[in-house]
């Protein structure tokens, strides 16, 4: 019997006086004061919106344990200054640390960086670590696209990136690769942004060879890795023409997929041409899509169903399930042994 | 036996003096001169590359006919303003209108429109008007981000466009929604930015209501789609959380997706998840993939061997070969009748 691991969680029923706070803080930066102090939260107040939501959700579908993030679209690196953002960053990654502190057997934290569109990654790699190091998180969401909607941020290849990635290895966690909100009205956030975002990643790194260069780098493309597996020939071929290696010894020792796939045709497709040792389940809740699906019965993502249904094997749905999970996040893995798991 | 249509075609070989004329034009734009007059191009300069391209490839493959556009990459809207793209159009229109003279039996007109980013559509207008009422052509490629990658234009369903749908709908002629080059250098231009220029398009539409004011406007969106066929799930969902109708109302009597997908598991789940109504054969050749796929020892994007290969009825499959291609280009239909066809 597989643990399962859902590697795509977000905190996205946060308390109300953490959200008040945030825009407190976006009205002060306007108006060029100080921000307020961030506001008491009781544990009570955490604990009911967890066990409301996303501890029942996983309880009901049976999942085990959740690698938990802040809420994505509300990381907003392009609101305000670095300053904003990493005040912002530090106030969602402690609230994250809260929940993994109340809920240690079933909530593993992942955290935002305090990006910010005109600033180098120093402040990022200062609140990995205090992450990783203070508070045992196991990952990080790294936003490829931090101006918010018109991917005007270097390619994930580019020079500029290398700083995190040494720290990503040195540390040895993996990063989600996750856009924010969208400050682009052509974009809507969670059905044009996130997908296209993925799917202009994995094409980045298709063209490059940051792999060559960080060998043990791990990121996880999330939305079942946008378009890339219904386009895999695509992918294939594009490889080809642009003279690169098979996408097997390329990309797929290093790039991982989640099953943020919200129908069993797409889970099919996504087992069928992507290895198992490269899919993690995921489930992206309490999340982006939050209403039964009509032709099933259940919530669309509730994924787990998906996964269990694939005609795969058990070692291959114990690697979805757990394997790869421990693979791709060792200090998960390690948490969890020492938790007798 | 159905006559095998193929909806998405481009002359990615047109003879070297037109593109020898488009460096001119530029170079003369930025020199702030004027542009060389077109060259003399012979109608054997043109049997030469087509004969030996797309023509050989439709025989080889076994298609019948093909609505044929300029090269998708080369429409280059974000290069020079409004004027350029003008006779940039007029150049590349007036092409493949020779090429659909040489190869009536074979190739019907799709055009590109002079859109630039700071202008109206009144030159959009202007040209497809020509190309349809003059040249004979049946349709015509919309370019949602004339920009050239960074997603700045209004969304679709913006009254900005509102007067090319006008006149879509009058002429009853449908646009394929194709994005052209990228000058962004975050995006491949067939590997990141025409799929995510699909997924966004789509999910425009899904946001808006745009049907609703356009009851007959029909859009293709190419590359199947985009994200949207292995994400089905998501789309259903989101258009249940936005409060908007069924997908199969708000969207799907007016929006179509081609099979630029290069891979028998891709076509497979389009098949499956898009009424085969929906679902126009493409090639996109000669075009975005050029390889031989190893796994199969064909042509990456001999679609038509994917689609000969679903299963679905053969209604379904002659929907999609002929019937729909008929239906959403109702000009076309009355040419090939004209054909006898």
């Amino acid at each position: 019997m597989s643990l399962i691991i859902d590697c795509h969680g977000h905190y996205t029923t946060a308390p109300e006086p953490h959200d008040a706070w945030r825009a407190a803080q976006q009205a002060a930066h306007l108006a060029g004061t100080a921000a307020p102090p961030y506001p008491a939260i009781s544990d009570d107040a955490i604990r009911a919106t967890i066990e409301a939501n996303q501890l029942r959700l996983i309880r009901a579908r049976g999942a085990d344990h959740t690698l938990f993030s802040p809420r994505a679209s509300t990381m907003a690196h392009h609101v305000g200054d670095q300053a904003v953002s990493e005040a912002w960053s530090i106030a969602c990654n402690n609230l994250i640390a809260r929940v993994c502190g109340l809920y240690s057997e079933t909530f593993t934290g992942v955290c935002m960086l305090p990006q910010s569109p005109g600033a180098d990654l120093a402040a990022s790699i200062r609140e990995l670590r205090r992450c990783v190091e203070e508070l045992g998180f196991v990952g990080c969401n790294l936003n490829p696209d931090p101006g918010g909607g018109h991917f005007s941020h270097p390619p994930l290849t580019d020079a500029y990136w290398f700083p995190i990635y040494e720290a990503l290895c040195e540390l040895d966690v993996p990063a989600m690769i996750h856009v924010s909100g969208s400050c682009n009205p052509a974009l809507h956030a969670t059905g044009a942004y996130y997908i296209a975002a993925d799917t202009i990643a994995f094409m980045q790194l298709l063209e490059g060879d940051l792999f060559a260069r960080f060998p043990t780098l791990r990121f996880i493309i999330p939305h079942g890795g946008g378009a890339v597996p219904y386009h895999w020939g695509r992918y294939r071929g594009l490889a080809d023409m642009l003279k690169k290696p098979d996408l097997a010894g390329h990309l797929m020792e290093n790039v991982f997929f989640d099953t943020c796939v919200y129908h069993q045709p797409g889970i099919n497709l996504l087992a069928e041409v992507i290895d198992a040792k490269n899919i993690l389940f995921g489930s992206e809740m309490v999340g982006a899509v939050r209403g039964i699906d009509p032709t099933t019965g259940h919530y669309f993502d509730d994924t787990r169903r998906y996964v269990d249904a694939l005609p795969v094997s058990a070692e291959q749905k114990h690697a979805i399930f757990e394997g790869n999970a421990r693979r791709v996040f060792p200090r998960l893995d390690a948490k969890l042994k020492r938790m007798g798991q």
